[in-house]
C-alpha cells in the first residue's frame, strides 16, 4: 500500500528531455535550478508518502457521504488538506503576487503526478481549485482577482468547476442553467449542475464555483455562453465570509471508483438565484472556461502517469514476494519469485515503459508551456504555444487510455488476489476508470486534436514534431551501441506511420469528415505511441551518455525504452492502418 | 438492464459456421436438428431474459452474505435455479442415462452464454456443476457415477472445484491439502482452499466437492496430487443425506465483481478430517483435474463472448436514446442520438465485431469437442480433439482479454454516465475482470498454448489450421463482392504473422525459452486474432450467398466481418512484431 515517489526519474526528465535549464532561464523563474527542483521534489514525495499515501485505501472503503446538503469527506482528508494548505502546495505554481511560489509548471507537474499517485480522490480537490485560479488569473477582473485567488492559494477556500448539466455533458452548446443581471454589476443564477468534483465538501470554509450559464437575451449555441463566479458563502469586501449563498447540494454519486471524491449535484437559484459574478466578458465563456479545461486535461493526463505508477509499484512488490512456480528455463528446482517469469516480467515491463514514457511526454509538454508563457520574444512564445496545445490532448488522452491498460495489468500480476478488494490493485483498476471520461472523453480529445490541432494550421506543428522525431532518429543512427539500433527501427516506424495518419486526416476531413473523425481517436493514440516513443528514444540517447555515472538507473532506463519499443511502438503500423482504413471499410455499430 | 440473447446469430454461426448439421449427424445426436435447436434457444433465451437477466443489477448491490459458516445468496437466486433445474437446463448437454437431454455441447454453448450474459454470477453455479459432471463421468468410478451424478444434472445438488491454496495458485506442485486413507475406500480430508465460487450456499440441498489433496506417502510435486469427492453432507446407500461432513465455509470474499456469487474459503477437517471418495486413480488427480479444467476452461471463454455481449447492448441502447452534440458532416443542424458520431460508432462496431468473432470461435471450438467425442472414426475424433485442445486456450484467453476491452468501451460510450453504477455499465466493467484470472490466467493459457499445443506435435495443429485459413483466403479472392477483397488483405497479412510468430516459437523455444514463454501471452493473443478474423470471415462468405434471404442481417454480418478486419486484423502483425523481438530485446520489470 506503500508509494514511493519516483524523484530519480522524474528529475532526469526535467533536467535531461523536458528542459528544465532552459526554463530556468527564463526570467522570472530563475530560482528554478536543478537544486530546487530537486529540494521540492523531495519535500513533496515525503508528504505523498508520509500523509496522503496512507489515506488512500482506507478513504475507498469509506468514501466522503453526504446528508442534508453537506459533505463529509473520508477519514483524515480534513487534517491533510491542512497539511497541504499550511505547507503552501497549492500556490507552489502560482504567482508570488497572490502568495505562491512562482515556480515553473514543470516542477508543478511532478508534484501534481506525486499527489495524485498518492491519493487520486484527495487530489482532485487541488486540481480544481487551480483550474480555476487559472481561469480567474486569465479572465477574472482586477476585482475579482484580488479578492479571491489569494484565499484559494492560501488553501482557506477551494474551487470548482461547473460545466455538465444532465442534457449537456460532451455539448456544452446545450447548457441551461439562466444568469439573470440584477442591475448592480451581479448576476443571479438558477439551474441544475451534475458531476462536480467537490462541489461540496468540509476541507475549506469556502467554495467557489466557475459556472457556465446563459444571460436571458444570449445567442444559441456556445457563443451565448457566460462563466461566473459563485462563491458558496457570499464574500464581503474585507474578504470575510457573508451569508450562505443560493446553492446547494442535493446529492452525491455512488461511483465506480474515486469513491473518496464526492461527485455532486449542485442546485442554483432554489431561493431566489444564487449570486454571481461574471467572468471575463458575457457571452465568452467559453473562452475563459477553456484556458482552466486546458489546464484541467493536462492535469488528467497527469493523473493518468500517477496511477499508471502506483498500481506499478503495487504490482512490482507483490511479484517480488509472491513465490510461485518454477523458471521456465530450468535455473531453479523451486518455485521462485513470480517476478522471474517471463509473461510477469513482460507485464511489470510494460507497466513501467508506459509509465515513464507517459511522465516524459507530459513532462516535455509542461515544458513547452513554461516557455510558451514567459519567454521574452514573442515568436518563441507563440511556437512553443502551437506545440503545446498540439500535445495537451494528446497527453490528457494517451496517459489515461495507457492507465486504464497498466491498472488492469497490475490486477493481472496479482492474479486471484488482484480481485480481492483488500489487495488494493482494484482500486487503480475502478479509479483510473474515470480518467478517459471526465475534463473531455478520449474522443473529445481527439476530436480536437483533429479539428484545431491537425487541421486549423494545415499540419505545421504536427510535420515540425515529425521533423525533430527524424533528427532523433539521425542521433540513434549515429550511436554505435545496440541498443541504439534497436530503438531506431521501431521509432522510424512508428513516425512513418504517423506521418501517414496526419496526411490522410489533412486529404480527407473536408470531403469525408465521418471518415476523418471516425479515425481520430486511433490517430490519438497513434501520436501518443510515437511521441511518447519518440522521448524514450530520447532517455536512451542520454542515458548511454549518463552510464557511469549510475549505471543501474540508466541500465534500467536504456532496457525501458527497449521494452516501450518492442511492445509499444511496434503496434503504431496496425494503428496507422485503422485510420487509413476508416475510408474503405464498412463499420457497423 | 434487459438483455435478448442473439439467437438468429446464434443460430446462424452453429448452422454455418460451427457444423451442427455434421454434429446432428454423428450417433447419438440425431436429435440435434436445426429446428431442435431453434426451439431450445428460443427458451433458453426466454428464460435468461425473463428470470436472470432483472437479477443481476440488483444482486450486485445486494450480493451474497456469509454468517456463521451460512452463505444467503443474492435476492431472488433460490427461486430462479429452482426454475433452472426444474426446466431441466443443467442436464442440457449429459447423457440421458443420468436424466440428462443429451444435445452436443455445440448446442450446449449458446445457451451456456445466455446464462452467463444474463446473469453470470448465477451462471457460475451451473458451470462449475458441470465441472464436476464431466471429472465423474469421465473419472469417477461406476459408483461414484450411480450416486452422485443424477443429483447434480436433476439440479438437486451442486457441485464445485477445489484447487486453489494459498501458496497454491497457478501452480499446482504446492497443494498441501491431506488426505489419510481409513481404510475402508474412503478418506479423511484436511487442509485449508480459497477462491471456491459457490462452495457455499442455499441454492441446492447438497454440495459436492471436488478437491485436490495428497496422499501422506505420496510423490511430490503434480504427480502426487490426488483428486477426491467430499460431499457438505453424507450421503446415505439409498441416495438420502446423511450428517454433515467436516467442511466449513469460514468466510467469502470482498470482490471487485461477481460480488453475487459467493467465493468461500473452505476448511476440512477440523473435527477429524472431511469423509472423501477418491475420483479416478491415487496419485494422477491432475488428469481428472484436467478434463474439469478444460471443460471450465472453455465456459469461462464463453463468459467473456457473454459479457461482452451484454455490455454491447448495454451500451448500443444508450447510445441510441443520448442526444448530444451535432454530427460532423453537417447532415443536422440538431443535437443527434450519439451513436450517430463516428468515435461512437467506432466503439459500438469494434465492441460487436469483437463479440460475434469470439462466438464464432468458441462454437467452432464446441463443434470440434462434438466431433472429437462422438465420431465413430477414431482417426476423425483424434484430428478434431487435436483440433479441439488447440484451440481451448485461445477461447479462454483471447475471449477473455477481449471481454474486458469490450465492457471497457462500454462504459466509454456511456460517458461520466458509465462511472455511476447505477447506469450498470461499470459492473460488467467489474465482473469481466475476473475472467482471464481463474481457471488459468491468461499466460497460464498461453504456457499451455506454447508447450502442450504447439511445441508437442512440432505445430501440427497450428500449421493445418492455418492451411485452412489459406483456404479461407482462396475462397475470398475467388469472389468478386469488394467486401471480400476488404477482408483478404487483413486476412492473409494476419495469417502470415501468425504463422511467422509459430515458426519463432518452435525454432526457439529449446533454446531461449524465457524468450519464448515471454512471447506467449502476444502468441496467444496473435492466434486468438488470426481464427476469429478467419471466422468473421467465413462468416461473410456464408453471409454473401444468404444476403437475400435476409439482408439486414445478411448486410449486418458483413459490415461487422469488415469492422473486425479494420480494427483487430490489422493490429496482428504489430503481434508478430512483439513475438519476435522477445529474443532481441531487453525488459526491465
Amino acid at each position: 500500500m506503500t508509494y514511493q515517489a519516483p524523484v530519480k526519474d522524474m528529475l532526469f526528465v526535467l533536467n535531461h528531455l523536458a528542459g528544465l535549464p532552459q526554463v530556468a532561464a527564463l526570467p522570472g523563474f530563475e530560482e528554478a535550478t536543478p537544486d530546487t527542483a530537486q529540494a521540492v521534489l523531495e519535500e513533496s514525495a515525503h508528504f505523498a508518502a508520509e500523509v496522503l499515501a496512507p489515506l488512500n485505501h482506507p478513504a475507498d472503503k469509506a468514501p466522503s457521504t453526504w446528508q442534508d446538503g453537506a459533505v463529509t469527506t473520508a477519514p483524515g482528508f480534513k487534517q491533510a488538506f491542512r497539511q497541504y494548505a499550511d505547507a503552501g502546495w497549492q500556490g507552489l505554481s502560482h504567482p508570488a503576487e497572490y502568495g505562491g511560489q512562482g515556480l515553473p509548471g514543470l516542477i508543478g507537474s511532478p508534484c501534481s503526478e506525486m499527489l495524485n499517485a498518492a491519493n487520486l480522490s484527495f487530489a482532485l480537490c487541488p486540481l480544481l481549485t487551480n483550474g480555476a485560479i487559472e481561469a480567474l488569473m486569465t479572465a477574472g477582473s482586477p476585482e475579482l482577482r484580488e479578492r479571491f485567488i489569494g484565499p484559494m492559494i492560501s488553501g482557506r477556500w477551494t474551487g470548482t468547476m461547473n460545466l455538465t448539466e444532465p442534457q449537456a455533458g460532451s455539448d456544452l452548446a446545450m447548457v441551461r442553467t439562466r444568469a439573470q443581471p440584477v442591475g448592480d454589476g451581479t448576476y443571479r443564477l438558477s439551474g441544475t449542475k451534475i458531476f462536480i468534483t467537490y462541489g461540496e465538501h468540509d476541507l475549506a470554509e469556502n467554495i467557489l464555483h466557475l459556472v457556465l450559464a446563459r444571460l436571458p437575451d444570449a445567442p444559441e449555441g456556445v457563443k451565448g455562453i457566460s462563466l461566473f463566479l459563485v462563491p458558496k458563502f457570499l464574500v464581503n469586501e474585507d474578504g470575510s465570509l457573508g451569508a450562505r449563498n443560493d446553492v446547494t447540494c442535493v446529492s452525491i454519486e455512488h461511483k465506480l471508483g474515486i469513491k473518496a471524491s464526492p461527485t455532486c449535484t449542485l442546485q442554483f437559484g432554489d431561493a431566489g438565484g444564487a449570486l454571481g459574478y461574471v467572468v471575463g466578458q458575457e457571452n465568452r465563456g467559453l473562452d475563459a472556461m477553456f484556458i482552466m479545461m486546458n489546464a484541467a486535461r493536462y492535469a488528467v493526463g497527469v493523473q493518468g502517469i500517477a496511477i499508471a505508477d502506483r498500481a506499478y509499484q503495487h504490482a512490482l512488490a507483490y511479484a517480488a514476494e509472491r513465490v510461485q512456480s518454477r523458471p521456465v528455463d530450468g535455473s531453479s528446482r523451486d518455485a521462485v519469485p513470480i517476478i522471474q517469469h517471463p509473461d510477469v516480467r513482460r507485464m511489470l515491463g510494460t507497466m513501467r515503459a508506459l509509465t515513464e514514457a507517459g511522465r516524459a511526454l507530459a513532462y516535455v509538454t509542461a515544458g513547452h508551456a513554461d516557455l510558451a508563457h514567459a519567454s521574452p520574444d514573442a515568436d518563441t512564445r507563440k511556437r512553443h504555444l502551437a506545440i503545446q496545445e498540439y500535445l495537451v490532448p494528446i497527453v490528457k488522452g494517451w496517459c489515461t487510455e495507457m492507465s486504464i491498460d497498466v491498472a488492469s495489468l497490475g490486477v493481472q500480476v496479482h492474479g486471484g488476489m488482484g480481485f480481492i478488494e483488500e489487495t488494493g490493485a482494484a482500486q487503480f483498476y475502478r479509479d483510473a476508470r474515470i480518467l478517459t471520461i471526465y475534463e473531455g472523453t478520449t474522443a473529445i480529445q481527439a476530436n480536437d486534436l483533429v479539428g484545431r490541432k491537425t487541421l486549423r494550421d494545415g499540419g505545421a506543428v504536427a510535420r515540425a514534431l515529425l521533423d525533430a522525431v527524424r533528427q532523433t532518429e539521425a542521433d540513434l543512427q549515429a550511436r554505435t551501441e545496440p541498443a541504439a539500433g534497436r530503438m531506431l527501427k521501431p521509432l522510424r516506424e512508428a513516425r512513418e506511420a504517423l506521418a501517414s495518419a496526419v496526411e490522410f486526416i489533412l486529404a480527407n476531413a473536408a470531403g469525408n469528415p465521418n471518415a476523418v473523425f471516425g479515425a481520430a481517436v486511433p490517430y490519438l493514440l497513434l501520436a501518443g505511441t510515437t511521441f511518447a516513443g519518440w522521448q524514450m528514444a530520447r532517455a536512451l540517447l542520454a542515458s548511454l551518455d549518463l552510464q557511469a555515472e549510475d549505471p543501474d538507473f540508466h541500465n534500467a532506463k536504456i532496457a525501458t525504452a527497449q521494452a516501450f519499443a518492442l511492445h509499444k511502438l511496434t503496434q503504431a503500423p496496425g494503428l496507422a492502418a485503422v485510420v487509413l482504413g476508416t475510408a474503405e471499410y464498412d463499420v457497423q455499430p
